[in-house]
């Protein structure tokens, strides 16, 4: 292992191409000269005013033009928001992917589906273990979160230490391996950090985030005061050890467990062939089996615990589910806390099995993943950074996570609320933002990369509120003459049938827009239809309030 | 005040027109032979998939077709959800309106601004009075809600007497005013109750919600933390108890108070007109007098605590507020709790505001206005009624509600959990759904009422999610042969710039798909229509899986 020795008045560049401003798609730049070292590569899931889109990937314009440098892309862990990009970035820098275990196989998983294993250099690191990328040097430090294999990343650069929490929690008693290594975190604090990067996700609550043994408990109990009917539990595919501990609890109470949903099948047959998930001797059923036992012997294990349209517990609740049907009395333990954005979706779901008549049960069946402010104090009083940079969270919750780091000592113009493209330089003597490179948000809508922005979506936006009319006519080339239309329809805008009315008094008004035109001998198309628009606009606007898109087509022979 | 005797083997109607499965669009009729009378008449905010509708109101049609029973409207407080669609109803159905003197106030301002002061007929009613209204008689209880003036109604009807809530909390030490009048309800329990119809909003959740002195406390200990800088408090309008709280607290601290929000003036100013709140002396100033004072002497009091998109504490947040600007260290203070969907667009505002340097104040600064689940076991045990309908809450509240009425004893067939348009009949005897009647909600969209429905949604979802394509061409009228065309126009598609290959084979698909149909003959608009729609469809799925809106437009000359 080659040393990389720290050296006086180097300079080390830290930039966030994501993953910063809100919780998704991260992604982060270490340069050093000539060495780039890429830290994640996830998605984020679209906005709610992003209509149609499917995901957002990072824009790696700054990777691209220093692709020479780039060498290589070192993964914390298996969520999407780490991972899920990739399969859309790595055909445009193909450099090698340094990960644990567990999250290669994930990432594995993800490369075949895209065509892209052969093509790809892939390093399995241990915890503990280190590699050398350039003139730096990474080593992978146990963590806890809600996925096994969780590492920090402690990156050795000539100018110093960039420690890089990953997501994490502090667990003393997790169900599965080791608790996080606060030791080795000491260790490196004793040399000497030149930064942290700190998850900030619940930098705004105070206390510790309780130990995925509390969960346990929870489901013990649950199980014992449902003896007699079935279980489903819906939670999250990628919290591996959650499953494994729910599986557990059905072969302690003598249930067989089915999975449903495609991601979880997945994940865990990834895991349990890694070794990351032992499933207890002849626990796991197929779906099809279901019918030789009884309810009371049987726990399904299933997606759609965020309320996913589509996932296996919405089609359980709407009846869509082609095996498996809600029966009155099923106890369905919800083992997941709705992300903001998706509690509407939850509550509907709820109110469909409870009107099903099952029981649907919330309290003490999660815990987070992400550490709270009691756990990011002890991070930062182990490893003592000179500069503090809160990453993974809102801006208010980065804010919070820098005052944490502040109360602890660091000081206060060495604490760096980044946004995304922010090019900061670190050396033991100063800290500064010194340029901006792109970072944005790409589109990816069905198979389409990019070609959906911000004009487009707005557009989307209007239709949405108000459809869309089309006024459509033919005029002759030579003479400008109006030989057929206006006619009018419209998508979205009214119950055409109902409003007959209104449509021939738009036709009207489209009418006399051309004549107005004719008369003033307006022949451009431009000022034609700018001049329907704008009527029929203004007419819509006084009569109903609305404003639909208005799109005027003219055909000419 | 007439006497409404109980008789034997008498029957009524228990008709709830909205109001159940969902918060929102309050409604409901008890019927007695010949007399109908109203409980509350509220809109219901859209859900996400109702796109571009502003607001959803009560199909009334069962009322209009027994207009002449109809006898009044009896209203148990002023929020949205209860009065915001009487200004759309009683021009279908013009009966007099009763409730006490805010919630009067608050029906009277939109009735002027509907233009229906003059037609309708107003009655106010004290707390404790009774009303008579054909064979029923109504008495007005005192109760403790988010808002001053909630009541409780007795309803006294030949079959018995029906109690319904309304929004209800207990609160032994309410701020202002009287605490919610048990000592009646004991009185007409020991009388006897046919029927509870109880709010069950807060029905999932244990022990008691907190009184508004707690949140005074609050109050108190924030403006004592922040007497250097300026405090910006974010509420509901409505919730005119907490405002007066807000005005108070400044006083004592000397502040001066300024509203912010359209709908907070409105509100705070009819409260006060009818003495539902006092403004201390001098307290309350315009936002022109603003620059007189120093920051750490002002308060503002503003709307936009859910995030509203156009409420005065966005407009300050995103810069487009014309008087308040943001500045570091204001201390901003949410006193409300996002409502399930809300949580997003408040966290937007909550990072927009931390951007600018505020400080963000959520904790303890907010208590439900509903009911929880000891609240709720006091109020069936006061009143002990023969029957029992959860109201007020999604399909898991009603059905928590119920239990908890069953746990006090309420044999499990006289608890009826309902469905808008049930038609309950009750006697002494029995109770049982004996039919239905139209009920759902009818969508406002700018002025247009009813004028939107399912397909006009369905079809904006289309074009919100994939935008529309328009493939325009001209026929020639005696022989079918094109003209002119086929044009490709879109929006909200792909960026046609960026895109312009595939417009290209658009067109091309587009031609084939035109000269099949002439080759085979088919001169039928539909025809040629649904071959261009299918065949672009097919094409754009499976080289991007995407499905736009197709409209094919053809001219004929």
């Amino acid at each position: 292992m080659k040393k990389t020795t720290k050296k006086q008045n180097e300079r080390v560049k830290i930039i966030p191409l994501g993953g910063l401003d809100k919780i998704g798609m991260n992604i982060t730049a270490i340069e050093y000269n000539d060495t780039i070292l890429v830290i994640d590569c996830g998605i984020s899931f679209p906005d709610d005013e992003m209509l149609g889109i499917d995901k957002v990937i990072p824009d790696v314009t700054y990777l691209i033009e220093n692709k020479e440098k780039v060498k290589g892309f070192v993964i914390t862990h298996g969520h999407e928001d780490h991972i899920g990009a990739l399969p859309y970035i790595l055909p445009q820098i193909n450099v090698p992917v340094y990960a644990t275990r567990l999250t290669m196989g994930l990432i594995e998983h993800k490369l075949e589906e895209a065509k892209l294993m052969k093509k790809t250099k892939r390093r399995v690191v241990k915890q503990g273990g280190q590699i050398n990328l350039g003139e730096m040097r990474v080593e992978f430090i146990k963590t806890n979160h809600s996925i096994a294999g969780a590492s920090a990343l402690a990156i050795y650069t000539p100018a110093g230490i960039i420690f890089h929490t990953g997501d994490f929690k502090v667990d003393y008693t997790p169900l599965f391996g080791e608790s996080i290594d606060l030791q080795r975190m000491g260790v490196l604090g004793r040399k000497g950090v030149l930064a942290v990067m700190c998850d900030s996700t619940n930098a705004i609550r105070p206390g510790f985030t309780p130990s995925e043994t509390k969960v346990a408990k929870t489901f013990d109990t649950l199980f014992a005061e449902n003896r007699t009917n079935r279980i489903i539990v819906a939670t999250f595919a990628s919290n591996v050890d959650r499953v494994q501990q729910i599986m557990n609890t059905a072969y302690k109470y003598g249930r067989k467990v089915i999975l449903q949903g495609r991601s979880m099948e997945t994940v865990i047959k990834i895991a349990e062939e890694l070794g990351y998930v032992t499933i207890p001797e002849k626990t796991l059923i197929s779906v099809n089996e279901m019918n030789r036992y009884p309810d009371e012997k049987l726990v399904f294990i299933t997606t759609g615990s965020q309320g996913e349209a589509m996932a296996a517990l919405s089609r359980m609740a709407d009846s869509t589910h082609k095996k498996v049907v809600i029966k009155p009395n099923d106890a369905i333990i919800f083992s997941s806390t709705p992300i903001p954005g998706n509690e509407k979706a939850v509550s509907r779901i709820v109110n469909e099995l409870a009107r099903k008549g099952a029981n649907v049960i919330f309290q003490d069946t999660h815990v987070s993943g992400h550490a709270c402010q009691e756990e990011i104090k002890l991070i930062y009083s182990l490893l003592k950074p000179k500069y503090a940079i809160p990453v993974h969270g809102e801006y208010r919750h980065l804010i919070a996570g820098g005052n944490l780091a502040k109360d602890l000592g660091t000081e206060e113009d060495h604490v760096f609320i980044l946004e995304a493209g922010d090019v900061l330089e670190l050396s033991e003597e100063t800290g500064k933002v010194v340029s901006k490179v792109t970072a944005r948000g790409v589109y990816v809508d069905g198979l389409g990369v990019g070609d959906v922005g911000n004009i487009v979506l707005r557009d989307r936006q209007s239709l949405s509120e108000n459809g869309v009319i089309i006024v459509s006519l033919t005029l002759e080339r030579k003479t400008g003459k109006l030989l057929s239309g206006p006619d009018i329809i419209s998508r979205g805008f009214v119950y055409v049938r109902e409003s007959e009315e209104l449509m021939q008094e738009l036709k009207k008004v489209a009418s006399k827009a051309i004549e107005k035109c004719d008369k003033q001998n307006h022949r451009e198309w431009g000022q034609i239809k700018s001049e329907i628009r704008d009527s029929l606009d203004d007419y819509l606007w006084k009569k109903i309030k609305r404003s639909p898109v208005i799109l005027p087509v003219i055909m000419e022979i």
